[in-house]
């Protein structure tokens, strides 16, 4: 998929939405995907995001060993691919070809870019202090790519249970808000 | 708006898809409410939040003294009242009279319910770690409240500068996530 590098100031505008996201990990052999969706912005710019990934995922290990990822971003296009990866596990798996989807080399870390998703936001970890406790990690992203033919994106929004928003239209208020 | 108790392990249904939504605080004399967009599920139950509240809006006292606070969660037939709430400052104006929003008593905090919101959240601040350096408060829901009639509201979700995505329809797919 063509994309070209985003803007670090519109992090943000990708996932205060809320969408569903796959995150990537790498560490020396193993490569890793999990479907997560419990993340929040905490910075504009640089943008920072916080997000609980769990200790019962083999992503986790990844994570705390490379203090680096990559987010991400699906459509409705990549629902299949998204569940699939969500109902896995990755240790012996290579989800890459089990689901169909490439992986593409990042500019700055070792996690590679899923091509197929719309967005890819290139992260590292900078503080682990709700770790232990609540598996919360907050990073920072360093680089970004989009596909600039996405306009109204039909993001995955995950109401549980396999229940899916699918986001609908776009409205524009008037607004002095960021 | 007729409520029923919601039971709090369906915490995660209402706010892991992202919506925009609106907190309510009070302290001594002083009531607010912000518009809000940073939050994150961090446990399933008993039901934690994370979220972003800056230290440059007046409710950011008040949560910080009175320890509690209401996520009301709006639709996007309260699209005018959260902007209105977002572009707006607290400290001398009551946007409840000012934005025709109704506040009613909660049961477990003294900060009000939105009435006209379809579902409210009381919660209690449990991790004030994040706050120093990110505004990040973490947050146990002790006490829910939905609307039931409300069975795909139309949330907001908000992509920047006033553009709202409206939640379209929802998919079901097979899943073995929660």
């Amino acid at each position: 998929m063509a994309k070209r590098s985003l803007t670090l100031s519109k992090v943000y505008t990708l996932l205060e939405p809320g969408p569903v996201v796959l995150v990537t990990t790498a560490h020396k052999t193993r490569i890793n995907i999990m479907t997560l969706s419990w993340h929040c912005m905490m910075e504009f710019e640089p943008p920072l995001v916080g997000f609980v990934l769990s200790n019962r995922n083999d992503s986790f290990e990844l994570l705390k060993a490379s203090r680096e990822c990559v987010i991400n971003i699906p459509t409705v296009a990549l629902a299949k691919q998204v569940v699939a990866v969500g109902n896995s596990h990755g240790r012996k798996l290579d989800k890459f070809a089990a689901f169909g989807l490439t992986a593409k080399p990042a500019a700055l870390v070792k996690a590679p870019l899923i091509d197929e998703c719309y967005a890819n936001l290139e992260c590292k970890v900078v503080d682990t202090r709700l770790v232990n406790q609540y598996n919360f990690f907050v990073l920072e992203v360093i680089k970004g790519w989009i596909d600039p033919s996405q306009k109204n994106p039909r993001t995955l929004h995950h109401r549980g249970k396999g229940m899916f928003m699918v986001a609908g239209e776009t409205i524009k208020l008037p607004s002095r808000m960021k």
